[in-house]
Parts: structure tokens; C-alpha cells; sequence
């Protein structure tokens, strides 16, 4: 959603004025916002044309609602709201909508559907950590707090007129390879991690699990499906065709999905510019009737947007149709109800007259539309409705830049420490050296909004106490050149302490732009070794999502300590430096792997597969099925402290496969029956109070082979354990946590040995028998059979 | 090899005073021919200090004398010729010796071991096309003229102490993937075919096969093994490993090598920079040992030499040891005879310290090497040795100057024709257009030399008697901007005939670059359109030898004709236009098929899988395995004529496997029994004089399944078929051309039923049977056990 059609709406607002233009957002300040700022209204169902029609009935159910009114709409009013910029309807009170905004980690002008003000109220919204270190928290209550404040601010910007009430947020594609552009929106490569993140997530930003009596703002899982490659090899992402396999769609690319949809009741999804085995996403019935609204019952009060332009990508990328009104009827047709793009607009009319569409197919999309709409509250009266009371007054408050600040603390991981962490006190003169040393708007990653501040490294150093030399060594993580070498080296001679911070950053990884390699970009190894020659204790900090190899920092002795800092959004500087202290304690942990090096020599991104394969070379995908020896594992982070851990209560060592099953019936669906929950007591065993995230995995052997190295089933995350103190993390596992995904996708409960292993590097384990017969927990639909 | 270690020679000549250093060869006055000229120098055996050494004794066999003569090394001397630029043994009245010379399509100065002189004689070469031009002609005779002439030329650079004896070609890699940025090196995609080419090739590079007395230079037949990736999708060739079964590596990859070294006795064999199945090629002791020189019968009297720098890569891009003199240690004990390179020469002694290797280890490579040129003649008396007579006279011929001529007019492919070729007389002002339209070296491709002259498309067209028009309309073939057009079209609508000369270029497909699309690069598509809008009678000359995806022309009523002309060498405008007039008429057949654009976003260069994968998206490589439909057919070629085609005498129907094989047994090896030969009766039936290439396939349901679409196992060149005249081609078959491959990379006949067909489309078929025991024709070694 880099480049984007933007509709330059006039003045007088009406649909035969609408220039439909190609512009790229790159800033608050934009064409879009620049040509006539966008502003949003609500129809008027006290004295509007609409008063009498059953869409201002708050006693009738949404679909009722929004039939009644869509069906007013002539033929070119259907057209004319089918794309992401819709003109409304003026004739009945209905004001143009843009359902383009976006809140990937804060409300934010990437989407074009937001509006900043250039100073004073709504010039700023609070900016979260990305993604992927929000994900490295593993605290889900955490995760439904930030949502809860970023749709709380997207609620005060719509009432002010400056956004709209549907977000295309989140990213929830499983991080399948360390190279993605884009896996620092995800909150990395369990499908599992990801399904619970979004579950509490939509949470936060629907206002509950489909909450009556209204949702809060829409949430849109994107992108649907198996989409995570941006341009790679000479292949961008409109022309990628993702060939998957049925067991690896359902149990890994989709499993985020099933969550977001069917648990999370999200109320709209994104089709992806993908194809996927040979259909291009948003043309795939498949997918967006038989597994979205017949399987996972995605309702008619809900919708389904394409990536932006993706429906022309049908035609002009994929060539999956020979012309434009094709691929707007094939999407149409296949589920995409709103053309986030032009080709609706300008081509649905023509796909009409060549009978390529009838009228039911635009007016279902609109039904759904509308039907959102109404449960927004969009057309009741305010008075009654606590959203629409949100102001200024409710954007970045203490307590949501507090959060902010929490996130970053909880989310770094401390990948290294020879007891140099937390820093002395008696080291006061600080070398701080690298291209992130003053980062400020890097900090943020991407898809942002404007932050109420920007915490560099260099301020949180400098608030911090310490008498810091800023010597940048090189000018960015891809500059080469050994130049600025001697000063920094020199700076750090003269220091008590050297911090480096570098890594990667949006010149690396990005939308539009994958990885080609995984190791140190440009100069910054080089400058790392002429620094740790010097001699002085000296922290290295890893900024950016995807992982680089830290192969050499890890086995070098004057490297002391190692701190994965991300993308930590506003209070980047003040968290970073509050762990350096030791004001608070690290217990974030890595939510993607460490691939060595040559990993990208082994295994294309264009190969899909997770399970190893020897024909073609691919080692195995993310820490399940990577058969090589990783960098730094999985779920790893080190703290402060101590912590011995115990099982609480011994957990039973015989299930019985049919009482599991029995007792699952009364669970909204039989893979969400309970399989047991276990508790773990964790003992602080050192000096350092300090949280501790309690990873649970599971390794069998039972189900179809082959077998993953181990899955995470379940994780928790305690509070501020004090040192000798010992608290409870009660992880709670369903049953499709322990259940295999056979060939068909289905998840299956398969008897035999399993070893449950707590911790990473495991700590304690605990095996346990299945018995009984092979119990079928889902059902899911064969590809090649639309309904 | 476009990186390289170069010792600049100091004037003494002595050792002490070697400097090494990384300089790259981009021209015929380089810093290597600036330094001080190389002078190649031969030992004199009638006064020189060995002249009592049996090494002069030429009674004695080559290894005797090549023993006798490296007994004498010191250690130290050992070491000092253990590179591709030997200093020799000055007290021992060995001169220096550089063993990297180049001459892929002529004699090259690409290779530092050749000193082009900067005028008069040995100022210039002939450059023949490139062997991609040479593979489309099918051409055997035609193949081995070639190599003649060049090893020609190569000895008459020798005599003037302008050259060495030993060339660094051919390369043989079957070209795997449409984006190699080499295959312009190579024949093209079939492995049968490239055997085939690389026999008559060798013949007539070494002066026969196993030539006595003397052999005239050394061919080096490269890479060995699975080498066909250069710079793609963030890899480079030194550090990919590639993934090859044992099948596919048999059938395929190592095809060319077997013809090459057990059949046509190549003197030398480079190892390859990549890893295969995690061993880099220059430490592979089962390639270098085990399948060479056990199973091919490489013998001691000639070498392997490492990819230039492959040595260095074994650790500081393979990581497969943990210091340089351990990637020479395990090079040179798996047989890396000669480190193009500079590691054996600095980090053998410290491999000697470490007790890496012993002395024996590196005698061995020296009295292979010394053996070589024991063979060459290198020790005897110049007056019995025709070879030493060469001299400039027998430089550039008039005869090698239309040899150079007649492989680009064999060669070329006309891939449409409505007719309007050959052009009628008419037709008086023609417009020429593209970026190839004045191309002068960039005819040449790679690896080449000067050339005597370079005749232009523009200069060809001047000559053939046009009113000619030349208007580039793109500045290169990467140019987007169409600000050229106008122009162009101008040109064009003046113009009886419109000629557009473009395609790829070294800027697209080169050694350190492969391509990530296969489409019309730049904005030639587009300035295509614009000229095939006037209606001018239009004719498309593509050049370059990777393919790119043709649909629209093909389909365009507007583009008239279209040939490919790949890379044509120095006489490429003349044959071009004497195609294009009708003086000669085109009978060249693409050796590679067309892919269509959307292949590269199915399947990644880093999966070397031929079969088509379900699980992984790929659709199959080469015309023997690809699923989907190709632009342009392997094998297709169009003609001024047409063609009937009738088998000479009826073939048999029934063979009976076990008489097949006993036959075999008088051959050399059971695969290169003769099977049958095919008897075509070629007959013109159209009006013009035409040469004829026929292709023969076999498609078959015997053996291992998955079964190839099918595979070419004959073909053979028939000249000049008058009007209304027939010509009889004979098509020899070996039983190895019927033998399918199993798992373990054996060669088996089976039993089954077999069609022949002839010609791409296929005009005549024949059905035979096959019965009998499934016979095992070769034993090939299992990888792993290394003897």
C-alpha cells in the first residue's frame, strides 16, 4: 500500500469532477491532504433525507438497515461508492467516506483517509513502538491496552472530522522469512504468537469481541493471504504467485486469520496482491467466500477491501484476466467489496454493459458497507454514544505515552550480557557511536503518524546523566566507508563506556524493498571490531525488525552485552537507557529466529514451503521446521536475574483423546476446548525484581510426519517478580494447540507421546501419553471447491 | 574470472620480487599488460640446465618426464608454481608460466596470460560470435572449424610470446535457468547438445582427441560442477551451495563433463566457485576424484584449476574451513591442481607448517601440470612441431574472417515471418532503429578479444545498398524514457521499411549478473508499439542470447518478421542483412526455450530442481520438464522455404534390449553403443535454396517416473537443399541418447514403447518398442564415498 490511488475530491464535491490520480504519501503534507483537505460527516437521521428510511431505525438489526438504504442508490451510486474513497450520496444526506486510514502502532497520516492538523490539537497522536516489539513483549494484556488507546485516539480523530472509523491494521502475516520488508508490522513468525496477538488486539480496537451495541473503530486483517514478499529476486508482489500447500495454508498462513476472523470477530479483512496457487488473491473465491464467509462465518455486516490497487494487479500484473472490467467483475464476483483503487470506479460500469456483472453483485458490497457502518453507530445519535464524545483531550495523555514507553521497555530483548549490564554507576563518560546513536523518525518504523516527541538515543543518554560524545562513525547503516572511523574510535578511547547502536533501518527492510542478506549492512561490523579492540566495556545495540547475524558479537569477549532494541517508537531513548541503567529490568524475547548468514544462499523467498526439502536445498522454515543450528533461538532473552522455574502442581501425564474432545463440545468451536492449563511457579532467584515471560512448547511425534523441532502452545508474562520472590504463570492451552494439521488442513488430536519443555533454553519439561482413538477437530474446505 | 589476482612481474624475474594484487581486466591495455609484458619462454633442453634431465628425454612417457623434472623443486619452488601464474624455476632454466589464458569465442585478452599487441600484427584476433550463436546452428562440423581456427590463432599468440598454451574454455554449464547471466557463454539448455558441441569442440581446440604426439593447446572445460548462478536474489556464485539429486546431477549437470573429459580427453577441468550439496567444488574430493579421475579416467598428465580466487571463497565466502591455508590444504588433497589465485602460493607454506598437507600433496599437482605441457611439446625441439610454425600469417585469414561470418548467418533464428522476408528489392529507404542498431564491441558479448573489425548492424545495412535512416530511440536497452520516439517514428513513417535492433545486453545479462526479468527491458516494448503503429512493413532483430518473453510480437499482425541474432561477432551486420535480403537464408534453431515473463515469479535461481515440484511452485526447467506453454519452442527455427520430411528407410519397430547391449560391448563405454541410425529425407519443397537443421526427439513412459515432455537425442546439419531437391540427414544414436536415469544417477535402457518425432513443430513421429531386461549401461559413483 506504498503508491496509491488517491480521489482529489473538488470542492463542490460532486462525482463528475473526481480526478482519479496516482500519488505517493510520504509525509503529513501531501498531495492528498493539500488539494482539499477530506472531512468527514455523518448522515443526519433527525432532518436529513434519510430520516424515514429503515437505515435510521436503531431497532433493526445492521443488514436490514443497510439493505434498505443501498437500495435507494442508482446504478452509478453503487459505482461511485465501491472504491476506498467513496463520493456518498448527497441526494440522501450520505456524506463521502474514506475507509483508508491506517494505525499500524499509532494513529497515522500513512493512510490517506487521516489528516494531521500542521500544529495545535490533532497535530500528533501517540506514536508506538512497531509491531514486532510489542510482539516481543509476549504480554497480551499489553497488547489490547495499546489497541485500546490507538482506537480511543482514532475515535477523537474522527470526531474531530480528521479520520475514519476503519483502520487497515493489523498486519498479521506469520513472518515466514527473515528477509520480508515488512515483518517489523507482525509481531514475528509463530502462527500461534500471531493468532493470540491479533485476538487481543482486535480486542482493543473493535471495543470487544464483537460488541454491542456499537464496535468501537474496524479492524482489518491484512493481508489474506500467504502474502509476505514485497520485491524480491526481480518478483514484486503484485506478481507473485505464493504456491502453498493445504496443510502449511491452514495450519501457518492462515492460522492468524481463523483468529482474527472467526475468534476476534474482526469486522473486515484485506485480500492480498498475491496469488495464491494460481489465483490472484482478490479474485479467489476460495478464500473469500468458502473459507472467510462459509468456514469462518465472516458475516454480512463485514467486508472484505483489496490491497490497494490489487484489483488491477489482476489484470495488469498477474494477466489473471485480459482486461480491466474482467478483473473488477472476477473480484467483485469472488468476495472484494471495496476496490481499495480506481477499477471499480472507472470500470464497473463497463463490466455491467458487457454483462460481465449485474446490479446484486455491487449492491451486496454495499450492503456489507453499509451494514459496518451501522454498527459504528454511524447513523444513531451521538448523544448515547461515549465514542463520539472522545476529543482532543483523549490523544496522547499521560498514561497513553506512558504506555508507549512500556511497550519499548517490555518489548527489548537482551540477547547478550557479561554482567556489564546494567552500567556501573561510576561510568560517566559515554562514546555513543553508530548510525541509530540519533535516530529520531527511524525510530518509528513505518506506516506513522507525528509523534508528541521523539526520544533519540543521544537524549535518552544525555537525560540519563551520563557526559556523552555523539560520534556517528558512519552516516547510515549502508554507508561503507571507514572515514569516520578515527573519531569514533577516538571518542571511545577517551569514554568510560562505548554504546554502538546500529542495525537496520527502512533503507534495509521495507515495503517494496526484502532483504537480499542477513548480515550487518555497510561499514558497521567493521566499526564494531575497531571498537571492541579499544577495550572498554562496550554494548552493542541491535536496531530494525529483521534479525542480523550476530555471530561474531556473540562469541567476542569485548563485546559485553547486546541489547535488540527494534523499532522502539517515541520513548525509544528513555526506555533504552532505563535498561542500560538497570532502572528496569529486560525480559523481552526474540519472536523470530537469528538465521546465520548463509541461509539466504540456501532457500529462495519465491519457495514457500516451511518444511524442509531436500530437492530443493531449503533447510526449514522458522524455528519449527529449521534444521540448521540458529544464531539465537527462538523466544531467547536473558535478564537481570535469576529465575528457577517448577511445574506449581505436577501436570497429569495420561489424556484421554475422547473425554478431551467430550468436554470440548461446550467451546464455541472443538479447537478451542480446553486441553488443560498448566501453572508454573517462578522463583527469582537473584537480586534484580524483574518480569519473566514463560514460553511453553510442545514436541511429539504423533500425526503426520514430518515433525517440528517443537510449536509454541501457550506463554504468559509476570509482572515485576522481587528478587527471592516466586509468582504463578498459569498458561491456559487449547486443544489445537497440541493438535497436528494433516494434508487436507485439518486439525486432528493424534494419539501418542508428547514432551512439554518450558523456557529458551528449556528449563523443565514434562511428558505426557494421548490415548485413544485420532479425534478430527476442524473440518477444513478443500481448495477447488467455491460455494 | 572477472576479478583477479594478477603477480605483477618485476623485470628480474625473481620470486622474491612477486607482488600480488586485485586488479580487474576491463580492456586490452590493462595493468597487467602495463606492468611489464608477460613473454612466455620455453625451456631449452639442448643447453639449458636440464637438458640431462629425462624431462628433455622425449622418448620417455609425459609423467616420467614431468616427475623427473619437479623431483628437482625445492619446496619453496613448488609453492611459487602452484598458481595460474607460475614464477618457474630460473636455475633450473624454467621459464615463467601463466596457465590462464581465455578464448571462449576467439582469442581473448579477458585473460591476463594473452597480450594483444596495441597495433600491427597480433593487435588483433578473430572473434567469432558467441557460442550461444554457435549452439543455435547445430552445426557439428561447423563447431570443431571453429576451435580449430582458435587454437590456430592461440598457438600462433604462443610462438610470438604473446600467449599461453591453455585456455580457460569452454564453459559447458547446461544453462539451467533463463536468467543466467552466462548462458551466452554456452550452447544452450540441452545437455545432450552441449556434449555433443563440447566433443567437436575439444577436438578441435586440442587437435584431436588425445592427440600424439603433441596436443595443440589445452581446452578447459568448466565449471565443474552445477554452475549456472551468478548474482541473484542476493547470492552470489562463491557463496551458493547448490542443491543437485544425484539423479539430476548425472542426467544433466554432469552430461557435458563426461563428453568432455572421458570422451574427448580435455586436458584440464575447472572447478567451480559454488558449493554442491554443501562442499565447496574446489575441496570436493567425490567431484574432483572420485567421478573425475576414477570414474572418467582423468589421468595424471593433466590438471584442475579453481575458478579464479574459488580457493580463497572455500573460507571467506563458504566458511567451509577456518583459515586460508585450510582452504588450500583441503583443495589441493581433493585435487585442485592449480590455484587460479594467489592462496596456495601465500598460505601453502603455513598449510606445510600446520601439517595440512605434505610435500607429496603438492608434487602431485606439479607433475600433472609439468606432465600438460610435456603434451604440448613444451620440452622438445620447435623444428618437428608443425604448431610451433604458426605465426601471424595464420592469424585472421581470409578463411577464418568468413568462418567468423558464416556461424552468425547458421546461427540465427527466425522466430516470425509473414512473408515479408527476405525484403523485397523495393523496399529502397529503411529506417533503423534500437539501441542495437550501431552496436560495434557489444556484438561481441563477453570474454573477447580485438576484433580485426566490428560491422555494425547500421554498417551492414549501409553496405547491403540501403537508404538508410539510423535513429537509436532509446540511448541504451535499459533507457525508459521515450523522449527518443518522436524521433524514431519520424524516421520510421519516412521509410520503406522499418528494421528495430534491440534486446539484452551485458548490462543485463553478464558474469555478475543475472537477470530478475525476462521481459523487453527499458522502454523497447514501447517504442516497438509506437513503430509497428505506423504500418510500415517491420522486421525485429533481438539481440542477446537470454531470451525475453516475444508474446506481443508474436501475436502483432504489425511486426512482420523477427529474428534473433543473439551476440553475432565482428561480421554480425553483414550476416545480418545478407539474412535479412535474402543472400542467405536462415535454417538456425533457438537452443534454449522461451519462457513466458510471469516464470520468474514461479521459481527462484537458488532451486536448481529440473523436475517440476508441486510443493514448491516450480514449473519445471528446460523444454524436458517445463509445465507450462512456452513463448518460442526449444528447437524452433523457421525457414525462406519449406520443408518435407520423410523417413529414408522405414526404422525398425522392435529392438531387443539384451542384442542392443551385447553390440555395445565393442564401444568404449556400453551408454556410447550405438543404438540406431536414422536415415530423414529432407526435401525442399519451396523455391529457395536453405540449409536444414533436424531435430530428433523421443518421448517415452519408460523408467523412473516423472517422464520429460521429451528429449533431444540426434541432429545433424544438412547444407544448401536446393529448390525442389532432397537431402539425406543421418542421425546417429547412442544408446546412452535412449538410457533413462535413475535415482542413483545410473544410465539404464528399458523396456517400453518410445516415439520418435522430427522437427519443433514436429512434422514426422515413429513408434518403437523396446523388450527385454532393463539393462544398466553405467555405474556412476555414489556420492559420499570418495575413494
Amino acid at each position: 500500500m506504498l503508491s496509491l490511488l488517491v480521489l482529489a475530491v473538488a470542492a463542490n464535491g460532486a462525482a463528475a469532477t473526481l480526478v482519479h490520480s496516482n500519488v505517493t504519501i510520504s509525509g503529513p503534507n501531501t498531495d492528498a491532504s493539500q488539494v482539499t483537505p477530506f472531512v468527514y460527516g455523518f448522515p443526519d437521521c433527525v432532518n436529513g433525507p434519510l430520516k424515514d428510511n429503515a437505515v435510521c431505525d436503531p431497532t433493526k438489526d445492521p443488514i436490514t438497515r443497510a439493505k434498505a438504504v443501498v437500495s435507494l442508490f442508482t446504478t452509478a451510486e453503487l459505482i461511485a461508492n465501491s472504491v476506498h474513497q467513496s463520493d456518498g450520496v448527497a441526494r440522501l444526506g450520505l456524506p463521502p467516506y474514506n475507509w483508508w486510514s491506517e494505525a499500524s502502532h499509532g494513529v497515522a497520516w500513512t493512510g490517506p483517509g487521516v489528516i494531521f492538523a500542521d500544529s495545535g490539537p490533532f497535530s500528533y497522536a501517540t506514536s508506538f513502538p512497531q509491531p514486532i516489539v510489542l510482539g516481543a513483549a509476549f504480554d497480551d494484556t499489553l497488547t489490547k491496552s495499546v489497541a485500546t488507546v490507538i482506537s480511543t485516539e482514532a475515535r477523537a480523530f474522527n470526531n474531530a472530522q480528521r479520520a475514519g472509523l476503519d483502520y487497515f491494521t493489523p498486519n498479521i502475516n506469520p513472518w515466514r522469512d527473515p528477509r520480508w520488508g515488512r515483518g517489523q508490522e507482525t509481531p514475528g513468525e509463530d502462527a500461534f504468537h500471531t493468532a493470540t496477538y491479533v485476538y487481543h488486539l482486535v480486542d482493543g480496537f473493535q471495543g470487544g469481541i464483537d460488541p454491542e451495541p456499537y464496535v468501537k473503530v474496524i479492524a482489518d486483517c491484512k493481508h489474506f493471504a500467504a502474502y509476505d514478499l514485497d520485491d524480491w529476486g526481480g518478483v514484486i508482489q503484485r506478481q507473485f504467485n505464493a504456491i502453498v500447500s493445504t496443510q502449511e495454508m491452514s495450519e501457518y498462513f492462515l492460522k492468524p486469520f481463523q483468529s482474527c476472523v472467526r475468534d476476534a470477530k474482526v469486522m473486515s479483512v484485506m485480500c492480498s496482491y498475491n496469488s495464491v496457487n494460481g489465483v490472484p488473491a482478490c479474485a479467489d473465491k476460495y478464500l473469500l467466500q468458502t473459507v472467510l464467509r462459509d468456514y469462518w462465518k465472516f458475516g454480512d455486516d463485514r467486508w472484505v477491501v483489496s490491497d490497494c490497487d490489487a484489483v488491477q494487479s489482476i489484470f495488469d500484473e498477474h494477466n489473471y484476466t485480459t482486461s480491466y472490467q474482467a478483473a473488477a467483475a472476477v473480484a467483485i464476483k469472488a468476495g472484494t467489496d471495496i476496490n481499495c483503487g480506481s477499477i471499480y470506479y472507472n470500470y464497473l460500469q463497463t463490466a455491467l454493459n458487457e454483462s460481465l456483472v449485474v446490479r446484486a453483485d455491487i449492491e451486496k458490497t454495499l450492503v456489507r458497507q453499509y451494514a459496518s457502518l451501522v454498527r459504528l453507530g454511524y447513523f444513531d445519535s451521538p448523544d448515547k454514544q461515549p465514542y463520539r464524545q472522545l476529543s482532543w483531550d483523549d490523544v496522547s495523555t499521560p498514561a497513553s505515552e506512558k504506555l508507549a514507553y512500556t511497550v519499548a521497555a517490555e518489548g527489548f530483548v537482551l540477547l547478550k550480557n557479561d554482567g556489564t549490564l546494567p552500567l556501573k554507576k561510576n561510568l560517566k563518560k559515554m562514546a555513543l557511536i553508530g548510525p541509530w546513536a540519533n535516530a529520531t523518525e527511524d525510530m518509528q518504523g513505518n506506516y506513522y503518524g507525528t509523534a508528541p516527541f521523539l526520544i533519540s538515543p543521544l537524549m535518552g543518554a544525555t537525560a540519563a546523566g551520563y557526559s556523552v560524545q555523539y560520534v556517528p562513525g558512519v552516516s547510515s547503516v549502508l554507508d561503507t566507508s571507514n572515514e569516520g572511523f578515527a573519531a569514533a574510535v577516538e571518542a571511545a578511547k577517551a569514554a568510560d563506556v562505548v554504546v554502538f547502536a546500529g542495525g537496520i533501518d527502512e533503507s534495509v527492510e521495507a515495503e517494496g524493498l526484502d532483504r537480499t542478506t542477513i548480515v550487518w549492512p555497510g561499514a558497521q561490523l567493521d566499526l564494531i571490531k575497531a571498537l571492541a579492540d579499544i577495550g572498554k566495556p562496550f554494548i552493542v545495540l541491535q536496531f530494525g525488525a529483521g534479525q542480523v547475524d550476530n555471530s561474531w558479537l556473540l562469541s567476542s569477549k569485548a563485546v559485553n552485552g547486546i541489547v535488540w532494541t527494534g523499532y522502539p517508537g517515541q520513548a525509544g531513548g528513555t526506555a533504552i537507557f532505563d535498561i542500560l541503567t538497570g532502572k528496569v529490568a529486560p525480559a523481552g524475547r526474540l519472536p523470530l529466529m537469528q538465521y546465520p548468514a548463509n541461509y539466504v544462499s540456501q532457500i529462495g523467498m519465491l519457495d514457500m514451503q516451511l518444511r524442509p526439502n531436500k530437492a530443493t536445498g531449503n533447510p526449514g522454515r522458522t524455528y519449527q521446521w529449521y534444521t540448521g543450528k540458529p544464531v539465537v533461538e527462538y523466544g531467547f532473552g536473558l535478564h537481570y536475574t535469576t529465575f528457577a522455574l517448577s511445574w506449581h502442581t505436577q501436570p497429569a501425564v495420561l489424556y484421554d483423546i475422547g473425554k478431551l474432545v467430550a468436554n470440548a463440545r461446550s467451546a464455541p468451536h472443538l479447537d478451542l476446548g480446553t486441553f488443560d492449563t498448566f501453572g508454573v511457579t517462578v522463583r527469582n532467584t537473584g537480586h534484580t525484581t524483574s518480569d519473566f515471560v514463560a514460553l511453553l512448547f510442545v514436541k511429539t511425534t504423533a500425526g503426520p510426519p514430518p515433525f517440528p523441532n517443537k510449536a509454541l502452545i501457550g506463554y504468559t508474562r509476570v509482572h515485576s517478580v522481587g528478587a527471592g520472590s516466586a509468582a504463578t504463570a498459569r498458561i491456559s492451552v487449547a486443544l489445537n494447540q497440541i493438535a497436528r494439521t494433516d494434508k487436507g488442513g485439518n486439525a486432528w488430536i493424534y494419539p501418542g507421546a508428547y514432551t512439554l519443555s518450558l523456557d529458551v533454553p528449556e528449563q523443565i519439561t514434562h511428558r505426557f501419553v494421548l490415548i485413544g482413538a485420532p479425534a478430527q477437530l476442524t473440518h477444513f474446505p478443500a481448495p477447488g471447491h467455491s460455494s
